[in-house]
């Protein structure tokens, strides 16, 4: 159907199925977000999103809240109706049983699994149907998980901090704090709403960092009632330098340890696991290690606070999707450390060129978001 | 009078004034910009600014677009009446000659010729007179000028351009172009607003710059039908490196050397004159040089556009009253050279501590404009 043929009305029920989606953000994964809006005779009678994987998708919910209701009614969905039988039944059955006269997806669903199988179903049942209304929107939603479906790689999301002068720490190593409380605060609910942490063995050991959401930092009380989710800690550890002694094994949720080669000797707690990968001049090939994470562990959206060295060699080999920079209104001189290290450039013409999306400032800090042109 | 007693209509008049006193900005120096209406039963009769110095003064122009309408008139100033005969006889006494009845002022002019003797000459001839309309936006508009006022110094804008990793250029000195054509053009128009431009003979020698106002370059034309004035071109050069036959002595406008010894072998230019100043560690005392410059040359607001030694001395020096930094969204790495060369900091404590006043996008750069804390 074209674009012109959505109406007003179609656009505003998309846009709550959307803000629903929304709400799962922080608990979906490996699941996209996804949001449903069941209308009937110019009103809502059913809505709801999906909350958790292995739970009620959207439409379930949205189906279980209209009841008798949903007959004849039109569903807004931001994600085509599943058709396979995961660990729930296919979506696109529930909608045809429930009776549901027309249904409009906000876009496609690229996992092969479904692929517009979910829509075909629903039109071979005589009930109309429809895709693209929002459709930039809801893709921005999942981005992570439609970057694992299209291109079996995890999305990836770089973390940094810097005064205005792109410098880290002194040089005698100092760097707390140079963003203020509400950035950090930022900082905490954006780690929320990834799937896993990814850093260096470097930064465990220099900051002896947990690498956890503290909740009790966090700028906003999350719009779910579910505990936390701890995203995963991935660490890349290509000489094996860990140890279980760090405070970053003093907290029992998940850690997934990546390296070129597996030392038998130490023994880990049960949350901890090992990905071996192959070496590349001497490191984890990170490329390789991103893809294992992708299309094996399943995730869609990882959060890359790194050090210099890894955030450099992501940036340079170009597995960055999108930056996230905080700048703090300080000078601190050609002596402190700088924010990125890269081999030599030689040509400008070789920097990493961004785009940048947005510039707000948080608290005393600017947050800049940029992602590669 | 107190601030409470000042009306909604007051407040649009004083704002008028504010915006015409604003159109003089590229041309009155040394003088304020200074913008006056008068109004008469609700009615503008009269409005004018300050264009160029030894021409007439906002007060002069209003009353002379009023004519005999001026008598029974308020006028609306963003400077208290002058009271001394300078190149022009005293506003306070041609306001007093017209009839008007009642003098707002945005502020007390801190010119120790003046300092309130305008207001008291109207006082005295049974005028109504208040200040304080307005008056940090007033403020604002001449803090170049007020600094010189009451601190006998000039207000100094350091302007840098950097990558988002705060780098200036490659290891091998190409710095062209990290920011875009509008972030540069942007530049253009803050160097028209500056009564000079300050730099360090390395900038001048390494790229051979002229550091004029490129007219064709500015983003927009002035509002004003006077050709654009050159700011005077400041070169710090403690070891008289400079040499006649560079560019910046190709354009026959004011340039001023500051050294700490005079070669009087090199023929200059009738448009160069120097300035000896003496030594602090090997190199010219800034804050005695600047004095001077605002002092003896009568400089209000100075854009200081230098490398990263003569920016970071002053910053360490703490010399800057406003930094304005264009960051371009590209990533150098860290064998890039640094924007600001400081002594090494030890605690964070001794950073350069600064309160982000405005960030917005420039073409595809951020400009940053902050203020130190």
């Amino acid at each position: 159907m074209p674009l012109s043929h959505f109406t007003e009305q179609d656009h505003i029920y998309m846009a709550r199925a959307i803000a629903l989606a929304k709400q799962g953000r922080f608990t979906t994964t490996p699941n996209p977000n996804v949001g449903c809006v069941l209308v009937k005779n110019g009103t809502i009678v059913g809505e709801g999103f999906h909350q958790v994987a292995g739970q009620g998708h959207a439409e379930v919910n949205a189906l279980l809240m209209a009841g008798t209701q949903a007959t004849g009614a039109t569903a807004y969905v931001t994600l085509e109706p599943c058709s396979h039988y995961g660990r729930t039944p296919p979506c696109a059955e529930g909608l045809k049983a429930a009776g549901v006269v027309k249904v409009i997806a906000a876009m496609v669903d690229p996992n092969p699994q479904v692929a517009g199988k979910g829509l075909a179903i629903l039109a071979d049942a005589g009930i109309e149907v429809a895709s693209g209304l929002l459709e930039s929107e809801a893709r921005l939603l999942n981005r992570g998980f439609l970057k694992r479906m299209e291109q079996g790689m995890p999305f990836i999301t770089c973390k940094m901090a810097a005064s205005l002068d792109g410098k880290t720490a002194l040089k005698n190593g100092q760097s707390k704090w140079i963003t203020g409380s509400p950035a950090r605060q930022d900082v905490q609910l954006q780690r929320a709403q990834s799937c896993a942490i990814l850093t260096g063995a470097d930064t465990v050991l220099m900051d002896d960092a947990k690498l956890n959401v503290r909740v009790d930092e966090l700028p906003e009380p999350l719009p779910t009632q579910l505990p936390v989710r701890q995203p995963v800690r991935i660490i890349i550890d290509s000489q094996n330098r860990l140890t279980p002694d760090l405070a970053l094994f003093s907290i029992a949720s998940e850690i997934i340890i990546i390296t070129t080669e597996l030392d038998k000797s130490v023994q880990w707690p049960h949350y901890v696991s090992h990905i071996v990968v192959p070496e590349k001049e001497c490191k984890v090939d990170l490329k390789i290690a991103l893809r294992q994470l992708a299309q094996e562990q399943q995730f869609n959206h990882i959060w890359l606070e790194a050090g210099a060295t890894l955030a450099g060699k992501m940036a340079e080999c170009h597995l960055i999707d999108e930056y996230i920079i905080y700048l703090a209104p300080k000078l601190l001189g050609n002596d402190a450390k700088s924010l990125l290290n890269f081999a030599e450039l030689t040509s400008m013409q070789n920097a990493v060129d961004l785009t940048i999306n947005e510039c707000v400032l948080i608290g005393n800090d600017i947050r800049i978001t940029a992602i590669p042109r």
